[in-house]
């Protein structure tokens, strides 16, 4: 039995997704297969870029972010997906060293029309690094099961 | 030299992004990194989920079209990276043994106000599978130098 279900969330909910210490080899590697931009692959490369030095490619952060939702919360939940995200900004540099720390906060929740048996939930993620600046944000909306519904499923 | 500034792309234009087969490994490899629920991570597990059997993170499936962009044609460009993402919408399953295509269609090209050397254009990309169905939209807004910004810099 997943430990959150739909009901769990209400708008205005703060969920702490804990913290993650990002690493020059993981930017590197992560660039190598999915970004190959000279910032992002190589230190030396990087300097000559408008970026200065090396930085995360920004799916690399939403992948980081991923991992930090999935591990903060989702993987406990009765998570049923989500369609996609509506919007990602990325504000501020991610660098080698940087600690991030995210948070996610509920916007709105609602039941499914269509399928009794799911509600939404739209969230707003925020990355902060260890200055305290967002380095990004994510607004998404995840599917979660209706415990009421299940309850009932298993009634039956 | 860059091959490709903002002067060269111009609403309606459609970039082919070329092919990409994804493989069980690589999705069970992101998903274990990235985004560990049991429809990404195991066959097994993901055959009791509502998947059906494994299926790629949507943040993979995204990972994988930044990699055909930057191999169709931005790697080649004066890219000057993209302050985030308008849009995604995760319309269909990616499944092991796939051949994705992507396309890109060029929505609006506008200079930038503020700084005179970029312009900025804005993407639809499309992501098809082998039967033809779209399994992903992206939009987001580019910023690329201007070639007559670069050339004029180059005379002074």
């Amino acid at each position: 039995m997943a430990k959150l279900y739909w009901e769990d969330f209400t708008a205005g909910q703060v969920i702490d997704c804990g913290r993650r210490l990002v690493s020059a080899e993981e930017i590197k590697q992560f660039a190598a297969e999915f970004d190959p931009q000279p910032m992002h692959l190589d230190e030396e490369a990087a300097r000559a870029t408008p970026a200065g030095g090396l930085i995360a490619s920004g799916w690399h952060t939403c992948a980081i972010l991923m991992r930090m939702i999935a591990d903060g919360f989702l993987t406990e939940s009765a998570s049923m997906g989500a369609p996609g995200v509506e919007e990602v900004r990325w504000l501020a540099p991610v660098r080698p060293g940087d600690e991030l720390a995210a948070q996610g906060t509920v916007l709105t929740t609602r039941a499914s029309r269509s399928r009794p048996e799911l509600g939404f939930v739209s969230m707003l993620y925020e990355v902060f690094n260890q200055q305290g600046t967002c380095v990004l944000t994510e607004r998404c909306t995840q599917m979660l099961a209706r415990r009421e519904r299940v309850a009932e499923a298993a009634r039956a």
